[in-house]
């Protein structure tokens, strides 16, 4: 197979001849749609067809955005965005445009149809060609400022705001930082690979020229499945293992009851959506690698080891914050992070965070890492909200831990093929 | 098996508990050694077993330290430290107990013999407990400073400076910042999982409190070998394949001839070992995206989609900077990234980069994004600051890129077991 540098070539050639690169491989005449969209070559036995470890396909389209009650892929890439336009349309454009743009990259496709005419600049960036789709989702949102800034009803949206999309109220143990909060809209890209979750980011940016520019992102990772020895919940960086108290995702009942916004309890364009806050918190590690393994215990209420509740063995046992040790003290104290969280019981959110680090702080001179907070949630007011409130107060791991960024958006319903995302709101 | 929260427990004990998590499997009595250490269980059949897809461990122990001529994994994370000790002996002190460290957490051990003690801290910080090697490779280097600072020969260490190892000269085009420039000592930890690396570099410089603190760190990436759908050259942010035209690793006497230090030709503790230099290199990736694929291809003198010489066809021909074009014009221009990079042939280096993404550059509102570059090579003074005194020159790229931070440091040679990684300068 040649490389026709000066001819146009058609997406299908172009991908093609991207997926065997120079290996040589001749692929079969019709035998495959493209090698992103499935990972799979047809030919029968070459060494392609083995070399393809990762085929994973998210369905993109649906009633329920994906990325959300998705199980946790390896990577994110975070962006919260702000709109430039100056009209309802541009911002309705961009919506449309993304959704084509993430309908075909979450399939492993180009960001759009390729060319390959040596006078433009390429339709997609490249960085992504011959990488499997990884298991891509892209997870879109719209934050308070959207529907009204500065007292100003920019769009024409301001009457369509939900009262459960607000600012957050100020925390008491909050330090914020103006670099790493709000934005007009916010794009939560996983997979399980960095450079494709990148690859989404930067296209969606390219696309939005003109319209919309990036005001923050973050990148984060977990350790990545292939390196866990075994299946289970991924530790974050206080060497805990964090998720285990998460609502089940494949419990429709329970999704219905922490996630998904349902018929009637908020505008009707937000039926199906939910709302996401992501918290950028930083760890003080340097603090939590001088504190003893006793502290850090008491710190969570769970076990470092296990996972399970003080006095407990097993990681997913019931939390019973009940129980007392010999002298008549609760095992799990009053003022651990998980007692705290629970409350009592009642009040659940889904968290779906990733650790980050970002080189050294230079203001401090210590690592500026920590966990990149993601949460979803049916009504922030009374999920997320009071739950905060009470960690904010009260939270052992306060000593060891800071809020510097913060935004909540509104993550549409999904899309149907042909529609769009945000399609229910503009 | 029970988690015995107050007793000690030997490390033996704790890693097998790690390792089976709340998964509640009992290994058999004598069954494996550690977890982490082999990624393997022995109980035939089990489940453990199984969900074991990554075991890979490299040695640390050799004639070369590792992470230079090793294949690239996927991750990297770099550190570069200053020591804030007084003392010859602090430094050696350091590099001792920074081997038995590495040397554990290569073969996927904890960083130290853990306690299990309640009223200490533990030994090994914890997040990388339950995951396997994933390939660790720590590579450690010196730099000028540690030889002479400000004019001081602060460790007693001045004579012992190889001439090879002097500050880099100003190249015309850089924009240095001191946030990501210089440093005493360099680690680069490269591994096929993020959590694994940025462990080590963590417990390295808790180990060294009181002697060294962290100076700049940056965290790297490439598309994961998982994730690629045919193995072969990854590609960079820009979009094209990059690595190709990388001496032969497997090849002994292209290694002697460009990375590894030979008897005699620097100060003997030198022999075996090499010459890193790493160079933060930003991406102007939002003018690059706009620039035709026909300036893209004459800027680095190969094609994007195969990566082969423009006018090529297979990405490993030879690169032959004599053929014209029917006008009579070089194919690949003169002063491509390719033809300036390559020169006559003669001098070559080892590049073993990554992408790196950090936000948003505050200054312009643009993604802080970019090539990690890290090279390997015997003589810098021969093989990289001619090379890169021609790029920073006339290289085309150059309207695209901009070099913020630089550092090079000695690598020293291997360590044997029972040594430790800096023996023949301490
Ligand atoms: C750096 C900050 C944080 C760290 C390191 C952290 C870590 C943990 C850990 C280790 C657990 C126990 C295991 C588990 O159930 O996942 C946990 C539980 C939990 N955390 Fe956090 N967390 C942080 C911040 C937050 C925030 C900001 C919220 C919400 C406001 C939150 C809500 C919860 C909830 C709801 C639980 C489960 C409690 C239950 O069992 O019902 N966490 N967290
Ligand atoms: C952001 C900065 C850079 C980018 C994006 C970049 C990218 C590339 C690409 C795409 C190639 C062609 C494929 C290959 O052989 O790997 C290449 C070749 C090369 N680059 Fe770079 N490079 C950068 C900086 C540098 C620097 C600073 C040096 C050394 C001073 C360097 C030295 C080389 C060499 C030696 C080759 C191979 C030339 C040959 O074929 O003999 N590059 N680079």
């Amino acid at each position: 197979m040649e490389t026709k540098n000066d001819q146009t070539l058609s997406r299908r050639q172009l991908l093609k001849m991207a997926g065997v690169g120079g290996a040589g491989l001749l692929l079969g005449a019709g035998g495959v749609g493209t090698l992103f969209g499935t990972g799979v070559v047809s030919a029968k036995g070459s060494k392609a067809a083995t070399a393809q470890p990762n085929a994973d396909i998210l369905p993109f389209y649906g009633t329920y955005q994906q990325g959300i009650i998705t199980p946790q892929q390896d990577f994110i890439y975070f962006a919260a965005f702000d709109i430039i336009g100056k009209k309802q349309s541009d911002v309705r454009g961009l919506f449309e445009k993304w959704t084509a743009a993430a309908a075909r990259m979450t399939q492993g496709e180009t960001a759009g149809d390729e060319t390959n005419n040596q006078h433009l600049p390429p339709t997609d960036t490249g960085e992504a060609i011959g990488l499997t789709p990884s298991k891509l989702t892209l997870t879109f949102g719209v934050g308070p400022t959207l529907f009204t800034k500065d007292g100003s009803d920019r769009f024409g949206l301001a009457s369509k705001r939900p009262s459960q999309l607000a600012d957050l109220p100020a925390f008491s143990a909050d330090e914020l930082q103006e670099e790493w909060s709000g934005g007009d809209i916010g794009v939560q890209v996983c997979a399980n690979d960095p450079q494709v979750a990148f690859h989404a980011i930067r296209n969606l940016a390219r696309i939005a020229r003109g319209t919309a520019v990036i005001r923050w992102s973050q990148a984060g990772f977990q350790r990545t499945e292939k390196a866990a020895a075994q299946p289970g919940t991924a530790r974050n960086l206080m060497g805990f293992k964090d998720g285990t108290g998460n609502p089940d995702v494949t419990d429709a009942n329970a999704m219905n009851d922490v996630v998904w916004v349902q018929p009637s309890e908020s505008k009707a364009w937000m039926t199906n959506g939910t709302y996401m806050i992501v918290r950028r918190i930083r760890m003080r590690i340097e603090e939590w690698d001088r504190s003893t393994l006793k502290d850090q215990e008491a710190t969570f209420g769970r076990s470092r080891n296990s996972g399970a509740p003080i006095g407990g063995t097993d990681e997913f046992e019931k939390l019973d914050l009940e129980k007392k040790d010999a002298s008549g003290k609760p095992l799990i104290p009053v003022d651990s992070h998980v007692a705290l969280a629970h409350g009592d019981g009642k009040v659940r959110i889904l968290r779906r965070s990733y650790s980050y680090t970002n080189g050294i702080d230079s203001k401090t001179g210590q690592l500026d890492t920590g966990l990149f907070f993601v949460c979803f949630n049916r009504d922030p007011l009374k999920q997320f909200v009071p739950m905060q409130t009470r960690l904010s107060k009260s939270d052992r791991l306060n000593e060891y831990i800071v809020h510097v960024g913060s935004a909540v958006f509104a993550c549409l319903p999904g899309a149907a093929p042909g529609g769009f995302i945000g399609q229910q709101l503009f």
